[in-house]
């Protein structure tokens, strides 16, 4: 649990080790538009971290990061170890240590577990890490294909997904909770992938039911993010900035593009 | 001018030096909420740069941070250099390097600049520090009284404001321009603080005409961001997160809100 001496859980005490840091590559307006060139190498990637979520050059695959292992699933299921000079456009990671950990009742799916969660946090105003290892009677996960330019938009790739439904599968949800207020930056609420413990399937977890498993929690009170610095994001049009009045400081993620957020990525 | 070799603007390249990096304490919605108590001192917010803006304990007045130093602009328009151990609530600082600059047209307005600066930025996807050294035939500043507990709104205190008006005062206007998405973590588009040449005056920037100046722009596409680990911040309704549904990810920052955001922070 998080020290709550003196009504201060410790920042500013100088204890700003990178295991509190969520780090992110670009942000997901620019994933959403089709920035899909990698930025970042995964050697530099886990220099942030041993725990993320993610994906690859060219939008090819699913990314989990599992105690300091990269996993790529391919968009026909397969699972490899990418070479670590493979590049990255979006990918968010962390050094994982459990700040809170409980065992999850059997049954309980994605969306209870999204509801149990937001009620057990100390609070939605910081980031989580979020990691349930055990059994699944039901884990459904998807992949994506390997993207060529000109890039097509993240809703348009979301259509050619597969979908994996893997039934009493034992493995490990590696993902994030990210506080509403970084909407364009990141995706806000639950983000979660899935590896199986063989490391031979996995992928973005649309949907899951618990058989017997534990979720351990790091709550993570700094944020980091690093912005491709290529034409293609300091072009893309992540927002109405054109017009400066204050009517137009709305997000401008269109209900389609929330959908697509929450189901596909 | 950036470094626009192979495309791409040099992140992944390893150069992750914390002068391309704009830190912040806190969020923008925390202090709209009334989140005033001071979580990081000044010496550890220096520790991240020589360059900034914000605001002390307590909503004591403004901050500017130059050349190392930290200037503070109390509500009666006095200005002093506070002790290190001073804390503040919410503070936006990078070190200060230069990656272009050029000479402002006399009689620029602050609209003015805004408008044209936008369309010389390479991009408006990233994070810019402004300085703006030189002579302003009419430069507007503001600051605001410390509060007690209970912590109103900010919308509350800046009723409270003092404005300063200054004719033909030299010195340097410090700040920085965010992207539209940080809507709700910082404020989008720019946030300008001034200090004079003499240093016994300055605040909140309103307004200003250059009579003679030069503005030098650093350009930072890295972002790091410090969260408040105290009840109050926990506990600061940020958002309408109550409700989980796609409709519900929208900005709660309503319009009074972000007048007071444009015309008061």
């Amino acid at each position: 649990m998080l020290d709550q001496k003196d009504n201060c859980h410790g920042i500013g005490s100088g204890n700003s080790e990178d295991h509190d840091t969520l780090t992110q590559v670009s942000t997901l307006s620019a994933l959403l538009n089709g920035v899909y060139d990698g930025e970042v190498t995964l050697r530099e990637l886990l220099s942030h971290g041993d725990f993320g979520i993610g994906t690859f050059d060219h939008l090819d695959g699913e990314m989990i990061i599992l105690d300091g292992q990269v996993y790529q699933v391919k968009h026909d299921g397969t699972v490899i170890q990418p070479d670590l000079s493979l590049t990255t456009p979006f990918a968010v990671v962390t050094s994982f240590d459990i700040d809170e950990h409980h065992q999850l009742v059997s049954g309980t799916t994605f969306d209870r577990f999204e509801r149990d969660e937001d009620t057990l946090l100390p609070t939605r105003n910081i980031f989580h890490a979020i990691r349930i290892t055990g059994t699944f009677a039901k884990m459904v996960c998807r992949s994506i294909p390997r993207q060529s330019k000109p890039y097509p938009p993240l809703a348009d790739v979301a259509k050619q997904e597969s979908v994996f439904p893997f039934v009493d599968v034992e493995g490990t949800v590696v993902g994030f909770r990210c506080p509403q207020y970084v909407a364009g930056i990141n995706l806000p609420g639950y983000h979660l992938h899935f590896i199986s413990a063989d490391k031979t399937a996995g992928g973005h977890v649309l949907d899951f039911t618990v058989g017997k498993a534990e979720v351990a929690v790091d709550y993570m009170p700094e944020f980091s993010m690093m912005l491709p610095q290529t034409d293609a994001f300091y072009a893309s049009e992540m927002q109405h900035d054109k017009d400066a009045d204050l009517g137009a400081i709305e997000r401008d993620i269109p209900h389609d593009a929330l959908v697509v957020m929450h189901r596909y990525l």
